[in-house]
Protein backbone atom coordinates (compact mmCIF):
# COMPACT_ATOMS: atom_id res chain seq x y z
CA UNK A 1 0.00 0.00 0.00
CA UNK A 2 1.68 3.24 -0.71
CA UNK A 3 2.24 5.24 2.22
CA UNK A 4 2.07 9.15 2.55
CA UNK A 5 5.31 11.10 3.09
CA UNK A 6 4.53 15.16 3.57
CA UNK A 7 7.04 17.26 4.44
CA UNK A 8 5.91 19.77 6.47
CA UNK A 9 7.02 23.61 6.63
CA UNK A 10 6.62 24.49 10.35
CA UNK A 11 8.09 27.99 10.01
CA UNK A 12 10.77 29.45 11.75
CA UNK A 13 10.28 28.53 15.56
CA UNK A 14 7.18 30.26 16.63
CA UNK A 15 4.33 27.39 17.29
CA UNK A 16 1.60 30.38 16.13
CA UNK A 17 3.29 30.78 12.69
CA UNK A 18 2.46 27.33 11.44
CA UNK A 19 -0.74 27.31 9.27
CA UNK A 20 -3.99 25.15 9.55
CA UNK A 21 -2.42 22.85 6.67
CA UNK A 22 0.24 22.22 8.83
CA UNK A 23 -1.56 21.28 11.40
CA UNK A 24 -3.90 19.19 9.82
CA UNK A 25 -0.65 17.31 8.16
CA UNK A 26 0.51 16.71 11.93
CA UNK A 27 -2.32 15.38 12.69
CA UNK A 28 -2.66 12.80 9.80
CA UNK A 29 0.61 11.66 10.07
CA UNK A 30 1.38 8.47 12.06
CA UNK A 31 4.94 9.21 13.19
CA UNK A 32 7.15 12.00 12.33
CA UNK A 33 11.21 12.70 10.93
CA UNK A 34 13.37 15.05 12.27
CA UNK A 35 16.99 15.72 10.81
CA UNK A 36 18.99 15.30 14.01
CA UNK A 37 22.40 17.28 13.76
CA UNK A 38 23.08 17.14 17.59
CA UNK A 39 25.82 14.37 17.01
CA UNK A 40 28.00 17.20 15.45
CA UNK A 41 26.02 20.18 17.01
CA UNK A 42 25.15 19.22 20.42
CA UNK A 43 23.86 22.30 20.81
CA UNK A 44 21.40 22.26 18.06
CA UNK A 45 18.96 19.58 20.69
CA UNK A 46 17.03 23.18 21.21
CA UNK A 47 16.13 22.90 17.37
CA UNK A 48 14.66 19.34 18.00
CA UNK A 49 12.81 21.12 21.11
CA UNK A 50 11.50 23.78 19.33
CA UNK A 51 9.97 21.58 16.97
CA UNK A 52 8.54 19.32 20.02
CA UNK A 53 6.84 22.51 21.23
CA UNK A 54 5.40 23.19 17.54
CA UNK A 55 3.84 19.47 18.16
CA UNK A 56 3.06 19.68 21.86
CA UNK A 57 0.84 22.87 20.99
CA UNK A 58 -1.01 21.73 17.70
CA UNK A 59 -1.00 17.59 17.64
CA UNK A 60 -4.54 16.22 19.56
CA UNK A 61 -3.07 12.89 21.08
CA UNK A 62 0.12 11.16 21.18
CA UNK A 63 2.80 11.78 18.94
CA UNK A 64 5.78 10.20 17.93
CA UNK A 65 8.97 11.44 16.99
CA UNK A 66 11.83 9.61 15.02
CA UNK A 67 15.06 11.83 15.14
CA UNK A 68 17.26 11.13 12.12
CA UNK A 69 20.68 11.33 13.03
CA UNK A 70 22.35 13.53 10.30
CA UNK A 71 25.23 12.22 8.24
CA UNK A 72 28.99 13.60 8.83
CA UNK A 73 29.56 16.79 6.10
CA UNK A 74 32.88 16.80 4.39
CA UNK A 75 33.43 20.52 4.90
CA UNK A 76 36.27 20.91 2.47
CA UNK A 77 36.91 24.07 0.05
CA UNK A 78 34.56 26.22 -1.25
CA UNK A 79 35.44 24.37 -5.05
CA UNK A 80 33.95 21.21 -3.95
CA UNK A 81 31.27 22.42 -2.01
CA UNK A 82 28.39 21.05 -4.18
CA UNK A 83 30.03 17.72 -4.70
CA UNK A 84 30.62 17.56 -0.81
CA UNK A 85 26.57 18.41 -0.30
CA UNK A 86 25.73 15.99 -2.64
CA UNK A 87 27.55 12.94 -1.05
CA UNK A 88 25.99 13.90 2.56
CA UNK A 89 22.65 14.42 0.53
CA UNK A 90 22.73 11.09 -0.35
CA UNK A 91 23.77 9.61 2.62
CA UNK A 92 20.82 11.63 4.21
CA UNK A 93 18.29 9.93 2.01
CA UNK A 94 19.64 6.28 2.94
CA UNK A 95 19.03 7.53 6.74
CA UNK A 96 15.38 8.39 6.24
CA UNK A 97 14.88 5.85 3.74
CA UNK A 98 16.16 3.08 6.44
CA UNK A 99 14.00 4.66 9.15
CA UNK A 100 10.83 4.83 6.71
CA UNK A 101 11.76 0.87 5.94
CA UNK A 102 11.96 0.28 10.06
CA UNK A 103 8.78 2.21 10.51
CA UNK A 104 4.99 1.21 9.03
CA UNK A 105 2.53 4.21 7.98
CA UNK A 106 2.31 7.47 7.20
CA UNK A 107 5.26 9.96 7.74
CA UNK A 108 5.95 13.60 8.12
CA UNK A 109 9.41 15.39 8.24
CA UNK A 110 9.31 18.35 10.19
CA UNK A 111 11.27 20.89 8.32
CA UNK A 112 12.34 24.19 9.87
CA UNK A 113 10.83 27.66 7.77
CA UNK A 114 9.56 26.81 4.09
CA UNK A 115 10.71 23.18 2.73
CA UNK A 116 11.07 25.52 -0.87
CA UNK A 117 13.67 27.75 0.68
CA UNK A 118 17.76 26.46 1.45
CA UNK A 119 16.10 22.73 2.96
CA UNK A 120 17.25 19.26 1.31
CA UNK A 121 13.65 17.47 2.56
CA UNK A 122 12.32 17.65 -0.94
CA UNK A 123 15.19 16.49 -2.75
CA UNK A 124 16.04 14.12 -0.25
CA UNK A 125 11.67 12.35 -0.62
CA UNK A 126 12.42 12.99 -4.20
CA UNK A 127 15.23 10.46 -4.19
CA UNK A 128 14.00 8.48 -1.89
CA UNK A 129 11.00 8.30 -5.23
CA UNK A 130 13.59 7.73 -7.56
CA UNK A 131 15.29 4.77 -6.03
CA UNK A 132 11.91 2.69 -4.94
CA UNK A 133 12.65 0.95 -2.08
CA UNK A 134 9.90 2.69 -0.44
CA UNK A 135 6.26 2.99 -1.42
CA UNK A 136 5.87 6.86 -0.70
CA UNK A 137 3.67 9.24 -2.49
CA UNK A 138 5.06 12.96 -0.98
CA UNK A 139 3.22 15.86 -0.35
CA UNK A 140 5.23 19.28 0.08
CA UNK A 141 2.99 21.98 2.98
CA UNK A 142 4.48 24.97 2.71
CA UNK A 143 5.58 26.97 5.50
CA UNK A 144 6.48 30.43 6.32
CA UNK A 145 10.04 31.56 5.91
CA UNK A 146 12.46 32.91 8.48
CA UNK A 147 13.16 35.96 5.63
CA UNK A 148 9.29 36.79 6.17
CA UNK A 149 9.71 36.77 9.77
CA UNK A 150 12.36 38.94 9.11
CA UNK A 151 10.60 41.13 6.97
CA UNK A 152 7.36 41.35 9.26
CA UNK A 153 9.86 42.22 12.09
CA UNK A 154 11.08 44.96 10.76
CA UNK A 155 7.80 45.82 8.65
CA UNK A 156 10.21 45.38 5.48
CA UNK A 157 8.94 45.58 1.79
CA UNK A 158 11.80 42.85 0.69
CA UNK A 159 11.37 44.38 -2.55
CA UNK A 160 11.63 48.70 -3.21
CA UNK A 161 8.77 49.01 -5.76
CA UNK A 162 8.46 47.37 -8.69
CA UNK A 163 12.56 46.29 -7.83
CA UNK A 164 13.97 43.02 -7.46
CA UNK A 165 15.04 40.61 -4.27
CA UNK A 166 17.86 38.65 -4.32
CA UNK A 167 18.06 35.90 -1.73
CA UNK A 168 21.85 34.43 -1.47
CA UNK A 169 24.10 32.60 1.04
CA UNK A 170 26.87 34.01 3.61
CA UNK A 171 29.30 32.04 0.89
CA UNK A 172 28.03 33.81 -2.47
CA UNK A 173 27.47 37.19 -0.69
CA UNK A 174 30.56 38.97 -1.48
CA UNK A 175 30.30 38.18 -5.41
CA UNK A 176 26.43 38.82 -5.49
CA UNK A 177 26.85 42.18 -3.86
CA UNK A 178 28.53 43.65 -6.48
CA UNK A 179 25.46 42.94 -8.79
CA UNK A 180 22.63 44.05 -6.93
CA UNK A 181 21.32 46.82 -4.45
CA UNK A 182 19.16 44.65 -2.24
CA UNK A 183 19.61 41.22 -0.97
CA UNK A 184 18.73 38.59 1.52
CA UNK A 185 21.45 36.90 3.11
CA UNK A 186 20.97 33.28 4.56
CA UNK A 187 23.18 30.70 5.87
CA UNK A 188 26.18 33.09 6.69
CA UNK A 189 28.36 32.10 9.73
CA UNK A 190 30.15 34.68 10.09
CA UNK A 191 28.31 37.75 9.31
CA UNK A 192 30.09 38.09 5.82
CA UNK A 193 28.72 41.70 5.20
CA UNK A 194 31.02 43.06 7.10
CA UNK A 195 33.79 42.13 4.19
CA UNK A 196 31.81 44.04 2.06
CA UNK A 197 34.58 46.80 0.10
CA UNK A 198 31.68 49.80 0.77
CA UNK A 199 30.50 49.19 3.88
CA UNK A 200 29.13 52.93 4.34
CA UNK A 201 27.05 52.07 0.74
CA UNK A 202 24.61 50.34 2.24
CA UNK A 203 21.92 49.44 5.11
CA UNK A 204 21.50 46.14 7.21
CA UNK A 205 17.74 45.22 8.77
CA UNK A 206 18.75 42.38 10.97
CA UNK A 207 17.71 39.22 13.04
CA UNK A 208 18.52 36.51 15.07
CA UNK A 209 16.53 33.17 16.31
CA UNK A 210 13.25 35.13 14.78
CA UNK A 211 10.24 33.64 16.78
CA UNK A 212 11.95 32.19 19.46
CA UNK A 213 12.09 33.68 22.98
CA UNK A 214 15.54 35.03 22.38
CA UNK A 215 15.30 37.15 19.23
CA UNK A 216 17.50 39.63 18.13
CA UNK A 217 17.24 42.28 16.21
CA UNK A 218 18.66 45.50 14.88
CA UNK A 219 18.76 48.11 12.07
CA UNK A 220 21.16 50.39 10.70
CA UNK A 221 23.53 51.45 8.07
CA UNK A 222 26.16 49.00 7.76
CA UNK A 223 29.24 50.40 8.80
CA UNK A 224 28.00 52.00 12.02
CA UNK A 225 26.53 48.90 13.52
CA UNK A 226 28.17 45.72 11.41
CA UNK A 227 30.76 45.16 14.80
CA UNK A 228 27.68 45.59 17.35
CA UNK A 229 25.99 42.60 15.31
CA UNK A 230 28.16 40.32 15.40
CA UNK A 231 28.69 41.39 19.49
CA UNK A 232 25.67 40.36 19.65
CA UNK A 233 25.42 37.41 17.53
CA UNK A 234 28.76 36.22 19.52
CA UNK A 235 26.74 36.57 22.26
CA UNK A 236 23.49 34.67 21.55
CA UNK A 237 25.37 31.66 20.28
CA UNK A 238 27.74 31.32 23.41
CA UNK A 239 24.65 31.66 25.46
CA UNK A 240 22.58 28.87 23.46
CA UNK A 241 24.96 26.69 21.83
CA UNK A 242 23.83 28.05 18.51
CA UNK A 243 22.45 31.19 16.85
CA UNK A 244 20.52 31.03 13.37
CA UNK A 245 20.04 34.66 11.52
CA UNK A 246 19.29 36.59 8.13
CA UNK A 247 19.30 40.10 7.34
CA UNK A 248 18.49 41.97 4.35
CA UNK A 249 21.00 44.28 2.49
CA UNK A 250 20.12 47.41 0.68
CA UNK A 251 22.17 50.04 -1.05
CA UNK A 252 21.78 53.69 0.63
CA UNK A 253 20.68 55.18 -2.04
CA UNK A 254 17.66 53.18 -2.43
CA UNK A 255 14.63 54.11 -0.95
CA UNK A 256 14.14 52.11 2.04
CA UNK A 257 10.45 51.39 2.15
CA UNK B 1 -5.63 56.17 22.91
CA UNK B 2 -3.32 54.13 20.40
CA UNK B 3 -5.38 51.79 18.71
CA UNK B 4 -3.96 48.89 16.61
CA UNK B 5 -3.59 48.33 12.75
CA UNK B 6 -2.60 45.07 12.29
CA UNK B 7 -1.58 44.11 8.81
CA UNK B 8 -2.71 40.68 8.59
CA UNK B 9 -0.67 38.42 5.69
CA UNK B 10 -4.08 35.87 4.81
CA UNK B 11 -1.66 33.75 2.65
CA UNK B 12 -2.38 33.28 -1.14
CA UNK B 13 -6.06 32.28 -1.22
CA UNK B 14 -6.84 28.66 0.47
CA UNK B 15 -8.10 29.53 3.94
CA UNK B 16 -6.05 26.53 4.74
CA UNK B 17 -3.20 28.36 4.61
CA UNK B 18 -3.67 30.93 7.33
CA UNK B 19 -1.38 30.82 10.48
CA UNK B 20 -2.36 30.80 14.00
CA UNK B 21 -1.26 34.27 14.06
CA UNK B 22 -3.50 35.68 11.48
CA UNK B 23 -6.47 34.05 13.22
CA UNK B 24 -5.80 35.19 16.92
CA UNK B 25 -5.25 38.85 14.65
CA UNK B 26 -8.35 38.95 13.16
CA UNK B 27 -10.18 37.76 16.14
CA UNK B 28 -8.33 40.71 18.22
CA UNK B 29 -9.79 43.39 15.40
CA UNK B 30 -12.98 45.52 15.90
CA UNK B 31 -12.97 45.88 11.47
CA UNK B 32 -11.57 44.73 8.77
CA UNK B 33 -9.56 46.96 6.23
CA UNK B 34 -9.52 45.39 2.00
CA UNK B 35 -8.30 47.56 -0.78
CA UNK B 36 -11.12 47.41 -3.39
CA UNK B 37 -10.16 47.10 -6.61
CA UNK B 38 -13.84 46.60 -8.09
CA UNK B 39 -14.17 50.44 -9.38
CA UNK B 40 -11.30 49.55 -12.10
CA UNK B 41 -11.73 45.49 -12.53
CA UNK B 42 -15.14 44.21 -11.53
CA UNK B 43 -13.81 40.55 -11.61
CA UNK B 44 -11.87 41.30 -8.83
CA UNK B 45 -15.18 41.02 -6.50
CA UNK B 46 -13.78 37.45 -6.92
CA UNK B 47 -10.54 38.31 -4.61
CA UNK B 48 -12.68 39.72 -1.98
CA UNK B 49 -15.02 37.60 -1.41
CA UNK B 50 -11.86 34.74 -1.02
CA UNK B 51 -10.77 37.30 1.48
CA UNK B 52 -14.93 36.86 3.18
CA UNK B 53 -14.18 32.88 3.47
CA UNK B 54 -10.93 33.13 4.99
CA UNK B 55 -12.94 35.30 8.03
CA UNK B 56 -15.94 32.85 7.91
CA UNK B 57 -13.56 30.06 8.09
CA UNK B 58 -11.48 31.68 11.09
CA UNK B 59 -13.29 34.39 13.09
CA UNK B 60 -15.51 33.46 15.84
CA UNK B 61 -18.40 35.84 16.26
CA UNK B 62 -19.52 38.91 13.58
CA UNK B 63 -16.96 40.48 11.79
CA UNK B 64 -16.92 43.49 9.59
CA UNK B 65 -15.09 44.58 6.53
CA UNK B 66 -14.59 48.01 5.22
CA UNK B 67 -14.03 47.77 1.63
CA UNK B 68 -10.98 50.90 0.65
CA UNK B 69 -11.99 51.49 -3.11
CA UNK B 70 -8.37 52.06 -4.76
CA UNK B 71 -7.53 55.26 -6.08
CA UNK B 72 -7.23 55.35 -10.12
CA UNK B 73 -3.42 54.92 -10.95
CA UNK B 74 -1.86 56.55 -13.86
CA UNK B 75 -0.48 53.11 -16.10
CA UNK B 76 1.72 55.67 -18.17
CA UNK B 77 5.12 54.78 -19.39
CA UNK B 78 7.42 52.74 -17.72
CA UNK B 79 9.59 55.46 -17.14
CA UNK B 80 7.19 57.20 -14.82
CA UNK B 81 6.28 54.15 -13.28
CA UNK B 82 7.70 54.68 -9.96
CA UNK B 83 6.44 57.91 -9.54
CA UNK B 84 2.75 57.00 -10.77
CA UNK B 85 2.80 54.38 -8.22
CA UNK B 86 4.03 56.74 -5.68
CA UNK B 87 1.10 59.32 -6.22
CA UNK B 88 -1.56 56.39 -6.13
CA UNK B 89 0.50 55.07 -2.75
CA UNK B 90 -0.91 58.69 -1.85
CA UNK B 91 -3.97 58.66 -2.47
CA UNK B 92 -4.75 55.52 -1.29
CA UNK B 93 -2.61 56.47 1.96
CA UNK B 94 -5.61 58.97 2.31
CA UNK B 95 -8.06 56.56 1.79
CA UNK B 96 -7.21 54.34 4.40
CA UNK B 97 -6.39 57.11 6.85
CA UNK B 98 -9.96 58.66 6.39
CA UNK B 99 -11.50 55.13 7.03
CA UNK B 100 -9.36 55.08 10.33
CA UNK B 101 -11.03 58.30 10.99
CA UNK B 102 -14.52 57.41 10.63
CA UNK B 103 -14.20 54.07 11.81
CA UNK B 104 -12.94 53.85 15.68
CA UNK B 105 -11.27 50.61 17.58
CA UNK B 106 -8.75 48.28 16.52
CA UNK B 107 -8.03 47.60 12.54
CA UNK B 108 -6.81 44.69 10.56
CA UNK B 109 -5.75 45.01 7.07
CA UNK B 110 -6.22 41.93 5.07
CA UNK B 111 -3.08 41.51 2.73
CA UNK B 112 -2.87 38.83 0.04
CA UNK B 113 -0.53 36.76 0.63
CA UNK B 114 3.19 37.95 2.31
CA UNK B 115 2.44 41.76 3.11
CA UNK B 116 6.48 41.93 2.77
CA UNK B 117 6.30 40.96 -0.65
CA UNK B 118 5.17 43.46 -3.77
CA UNK B 119 2.18 44.88 -1.62
CA UNK B 120 1.58 48.42 -0.28
CA UNK B 121 -0.30 47.53 3.22
CA UNK B 122 3.16 48.42 4.96
CA UNK B 123 3.97 51.81 2.84
CA UNK B 124 0.26 52.99 2.95
CA UNK B 125 0.45 51.82 6.66
CA UNK B 126 3.72 53.97 7.52
CA UNK B 127 2.54 56.94 5.57
CA UNK B 128 -0.30 57.10 7.88
CA UNK B 129 1.69 57.32 10.97
CA UNK B 130 4.22 59.80 9.95
CA UNK B 131 0.96 62.03 8.55
CA UNK B 132 0.20 61.48 12.41
CA UNK B 133 -3.33 62.56 11.71
CA UNK B 134 -4.42 59.07 13.36
CA UNK B 135 -3.19 57.76 16.19
CA UNK B 136 -2.24 54.07 15.55
CA UNK B 137 0.78 51.57 16.00
CA UNK B 138 1.36 49.52 13.34
CA UNK B 139 1.81 45.56 13.46
CA UNK B 140 2.70 42.78 10.91
CA UNK B 141 1.77 39.74 10.57
CA UNK B 142 3.57 37.23 7.70
CA UNK B 143 1.51 35.10 5.57
CA UNK B 144 2.46 32.58 3.10
CA UNK B 145 3.43 34.14 -0.49
CA UNK B 146 1.99 32.69 -3.98
CA UNK B 147 5.67 32.18 -4.60
CA UNK B 148 5.80 29.99 -1.67
CA UNK B 149 3.03 27.50 -2.62
CA UNK B 150 4.15 27.56 -6.24
CA UNK B 151 6.91 25.62 -5.07
CA UNK B 152 4.91 23.52 -2.82
CA UNK B 153 2.74 22.54 -5.55
CA UNK B 154 5.91 21.77 -7.90
CA UNK B 155 7.65 20.24 -5.20
CA UNK B 156 10.26 22.79 -5.54
CA UNK B 157 13.19 24.07 -3.87
CA UNK B 158 13.45 27.35 -5.30
CA UNK B 159 17.06 27.60 -4.76
CA UNK B 160 19.97 26.00 -6.70
CA UNK B 161 22.21 23.97 -4.15
CA UNK B 162 24.14 27.03 -2.41
CA UNK B 163 22.83 28.98 -5.43
CA UNK B 164 21.04 32.38 -5.10
CA UNK B 165 17.32 33.13 -5.65
CA UNK B 166 15.81 36.00 -7.29
CA UNK B 167 12.24 37.46 -7.61
CA UNK B 168 11.54 40.12 -10.47
CA UNK B 169 8.41 41.42 -11.91
CA UNK B 170 7.26 40.98 -15.59
CA UNK B 171 8.19 44.56 -16.17
CA UNK B 172 12.27 43.82 -15.54
CA UNK B 173 12.23 40.42 -16.61
CA UNK B 174 14.13 40.78 -20.01
CA UNK B 175 16.72 42.51 -17.96
CA UNK B 176 17.01 40.62 -15.22
CA UNK B 177 16.91 36.94 -17.29
CA UNK B 178 20.24 38.21 -18.46
CA UNK B 179 22.11 38.18 -15.60
CA UNK B 180 20.25 35.50 -13.55
CA UNK B 181 20.12 31.64 -14.02
CA UNK B 182 17.42 31.58 -11.68
CA UNK B 183 14.06 33.70 -11.29
CA UNK B 184 10.76 33.80 -9.76
CA UNK B 185 8.27 36.25 -11.37
CA UNK B 186 5.28 37.72 -10.20
CA UNK B 187 3.24 40.86 -11.58
CA UNK B 188 3.28 39.65 -15.16
CA UNK B 189 0.08 40.50 -17.27
CA UNK B 190 1.48 39.16 -20.45
CA UNK B 191 4.28 36.26 -19.83
CA UNK B 192 6.87 37.92 -20.66
CA UNK B 193 9.03 35.31 -20.83
CA UNK B 194 7.60 34.52 -24.00
CA UNK B 195 9.92 37.12 -25.41
CA UNK B 196 13.02 36.16 -23.82
CA UNK B 197 15.61 35.63 -26.55
CA UNK B 198 16.60 32.13 -25.92
CA UNK B 199 13.55 30.34 -24.80
CA UNK B 200 15.53 27.17 -25.63
CA UNK B 201 17.41 27.54 -22.70
CA UNK B 202 14.96 27.50 -19.85
CA UNK B 203 12.31 25.36 -17.87
CA UNK B 204 9.52 26.88 -16.55
CA UNK B 205 6.65 26.04 -13.35
CA UNK B 206 4.41 27.86 -13.30
CA UNK B 207 0.89 28.34 -11.61
CA UNK B 208 -2.18 30.35 -11.32
CA UNK B 209 -4.61 31.10 -8.88
CA UNK B 210 -2.65 29.12 -6.13
CA UNK B 211 -4.37 28.61 -3.19
CA UNK B 212 -8.00 28.95 -5.68
CA UNK B 213 -10.29 25.87 -6.40
CA UNK B 214 -9.44 26.98 -9.90
CA UNK B 215 -5.86 26.27 -9.49
CA UNK B 216 -3.71 25.65 -12.61
CA UNK B 217 -0.29 24.15 -12.92
CA UNK B 218 2.20 23.72 -16.18
CA UNK B 219 5.76 22.56 -15.49
CA UNK B 220 8.28 21.59 -18.77
CA UNK B 221 10.47 23.56 -21.19
CA UNK B 222 9.55 26.95 -21.96
CA UNK B 223 9.99 27.13 -26.05
CA UNK B 224 7.48 23.81 -25.64
CA UNK B 225 4.99 25.17 -23.09
CA UNK B 226 4.96 28.77 -23.30
CA UNK B 227 1.76 29.27 -25.82
CA UNK B 228 -0.02 26.33 -23.90
CA UNK B 229 0.76 28.58 -20.70
CA UNK B 230 -0.66 31.62 -22.61
CA UNK B 231 -3.94 29.59 -23.49
CA UNK B 232 -4.30 28.37 -20.27
CA UNK B 233 -3.61 31.31 -18.93
CA UNK B 234 -6.25 33.35 -21.40
CA UNK B 235 -8.71 30.73 -20.16
CA UNK B 236 -9.00 31.00 -17.06
CA UNK B 237 -8.87 34.71 -17.14
CA UNK B 238 -11.56 34.95 -19.26
CA UNK B 239 -13.93 32.50 -17.04
CA UNK B 240 -13.42 34.36 -13.84
CA UNK B 241 -12.70 38.32 -15.27
CA UNK B 242 -9.26 37.86 -13.41
CA UNK B 243 -6.02 35.52 -13.14
CA UNK B 244 -2.89 35.74 -11.19
CA UNK B 245 0.03 33.83 -11.88
CA UNK B 246 3.62 33.31 -11.20
CA UNK B 247 6.78 31.11 -12.35
CA UNK B 248 9.85 29.83 -11.73
CA UNK B 249 12.36 30.14 -14.54
CA UNK B 250 15.75 28.21 -14.76
CA UNK B 251 18.16 27.87 -17.36
CA UNK B 252 18.16 23.97 -18.35
CA UNK B 253 21.87 24.10 -17.88
CA UNK B 254 21.07 24.26 -14.08
CA UNK B 255 20.19 21.31 -11.74
CA UNK B 256 16.65 21.33 -11.24
CA UNK B 257 15.99 19.83 -8.11
C1 LIG C 1 19.20 25.70 5.99
S1 LIG C 1 18.48 27.30 5.91
C2 LIG C 1 16.78 26.93 6.09
C3 LIG C 1 15.84 28.08 5.85
C4 LIG C 1 14.41 27.68 6.17
N1 LIG C 1 13.94 26.65 5.26
C5 LIG C 1 13.47 28.88 6.13
O1 LIG C 1 12.52 28.88 5.34
O2 LIG C 1 13.67 29.82 6.92
C6 LIG C 1 18.96 27.93 7.48
C7 LIG C 1 19.17 29.43 7.47
O3 LIG C 1 17.91 30.09 7.52
C8 LIG C 1 18.00 31.21 8.35
N2 LIG C 1 17.10 31.01 9.52
C9 LIG C 1 16.36 29.91 9.75
N3 LIG C 1 15.63 30.06 10.86
C10 LIG C 1 15.90 31.29 11.34
C11 LIG C 1 15.44 32.04 12.45
N4 LIG C 1 14.54 31.54 13.31
N5 LIG C 1 15.93 33.30 12.64
C12 LIG C 1 16.81 33.80 11.77
N6 LIG C 1 17.29 33.14 10.71
C13 LIG C 1 16.84 31.90 10.49
C14 LIG C 1 19.44 31.37 8.76
O4 LIG C 1 20.06 32.18 7.79
C15 LIG C 1 19.94 29.95 8.64
O5 LIG C 1 21.32 29.92 8.39
C1 LIG D 1 0.74 42.67 -5.86
S1 LIG D 1 1.55 41.10 -5.90
C2 LIG D 1 1.23 40.53 -4.27
C3 LIG D 1 1.98 39.30 -3.86
C4 LIG D 1 1.52 38.80 -2.50
N1 LIG D 1 1.83 39.76 -1.46
C5 LIG D 1 2.12 37.44 -2.16
O1 LIG D 1 2.82 37.33 -1.15
O2 LIG D 1 1.85 36.49 -2.89
C6 LIG D 1 0.46 40.18 -6.90
C7 LIG D 1 1.18 39.12 -7.71
O3 LIG D 1 1.42 38.00 -6.88
C8 LIG D 1 1.22 36.80 -7.61
N2 LIG D 1 0.10 36.09 -6.99
C9 LIG D 1 -0.64 36.49 -5.94
N3 LIG D 1 -1.53 35.57 -5.60
C10 LIG D 1 -1.38 34.54 -6.45
C11 LIG D 1 -2.01 33.27 -6.58
N4 LIG D 1 -3.00 32.90 -5.77
N5 LIG D 1 -1.59 32.45 -7.58
C12 LIG D 1 -0.58 32.82 -8.38
N6 LIG D 1 0.04 34.00 -8.30
C13 LIG D 1 -0.35 34.85 -7.34
C14 LIG D 1 0.94 37.19 -9.04
O4 LIG D 1 2.17 37.25 -9.72
C15 LIG D 1 0.37 38.58 -8.86
O5 LIG D 1 0.59 39.37 -10.01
Amino acid sequence: MTRRLTLVGLGPGDPELVTAQAVRALNEADYFLVADKTGQHPGTADLIAMREAICARHVTGPWRLVPVPDPERDRAGRAEYTSAVRDWHEARVRAFEQVLLDNPGDAAVLVWGDPSLYDSAIRVADRIVERARVDVVVDVVPGLSSVQLLAARHRLVLNAIGGPITITTGRRLLDDAAAHDNLVVVLDGTLTCRRLPDPSAWRIWWGANLGSPDEHLMAGNLDEIADQIWSRRTAARQSRGWVMDTYLLRRGQQPHR
